[in-house]
């Protein structure tokens, strides 16, 4: 293990990158607009009510209209959605056109979710906080979908990587 | 998939299920005594301050400590930590006599660091909330050890994992 270090800019991405977490591609809609964005920063929060944090950049294209509709579908991605998860981070090809309807089905709320995912939650935003460059919502989720049978799409390291049980 | 329904209890704790997340042991320690807890709430947040987000019940033991010294140490445990895993979510056994001197060193601000984890990130709570059972700490990383060659520990659908990449 290297030396403890206090912490610069490079040590603190270097460290990010060693924090596993599932993919996610976390959605909203307004006016017949959609946007959508994949993020691993999605963690589980409180189960009464049922809660999950979402953490996002206020520069993402979808951040504002998260804040103005107070309402996002947190989608989990299974391992064959490597390609979906870097469409949706993209920097080219960007808007509602990133949402191919046979893959798209919208919750009844109107949110976007994807039909193969592991899980699809339609939640609303019943908190906001602001940290540095990004919002903290808390995402107090109404209605799911679910595939349990899936395998999840996880990202480590700059790489994607699908899971194998410990024996 | 299933079809939408409105979430309730059960529907929510099969969700949570569906996301993998990499396995923490978040630890802390005040006047000799040394408390830690296994978790998967925990994700980043900014870059500037360098900043994670942890979730943890106010039920937790190393909760209410965890309040009074603002500190605490992050460590992403590796393949190889199930059993330490189990250890530290173990309702039998439990404080101080959970950290064993060969696995454990102290950073310089006294919270335990596991030597053999991927990183240990040393941090200082700069802000909390309350949302339903939980608290939700804003912690800043102030300093680092990382073993950046070690395959980490991943947690998905009650079972322990590790990482296959996706070719």
């Amino acid at each position: 293990m290297t030396n403890e270090t206090p912490i610069s800019a490079d040590i603190f991405k270097q460290s990010l990158r060693l924090l596993a977490g599932g993919v996610c591609i976390c959605t909203t809609a307004m006016n017949g607009e959609r946007l959508g964005l994949t993020m691993t920063a999605v963690c589980s929060l409180t189960l009464e009510p049922p809660t999950l944090v979402v953490c996002v950049n206020r520069d993402a294209g979808a951040h504002d209209m998260m804040r103005a509709t107070k309402r996002i579908c947190i989608n989990f991605l299974a391992s064959e959605h490597v390609e979906l998860a870097e469409l949706f981070s993209s920097t080219s090809f960007k808007g509602s056109g990133r949402f191919d309807p046979a893959k798209w089905t919208d919750m009844k709320s109107g949110m976007p979710a994807l039909n193969a995912g592991l899980a699809a939650l339609d939640c609303s935003i019943i908190e906001e906080s602001t940290v540095g460059a990004h919002s903290v919502f808390v995402c107090e989720v109404k209605a799911a979908r679910l595939n349990p049978e899936k395998e999840p799409l996880v990202h480590f390291n700059r790489e994607f990587c699908e899971l194998l049980p410990i024996a």
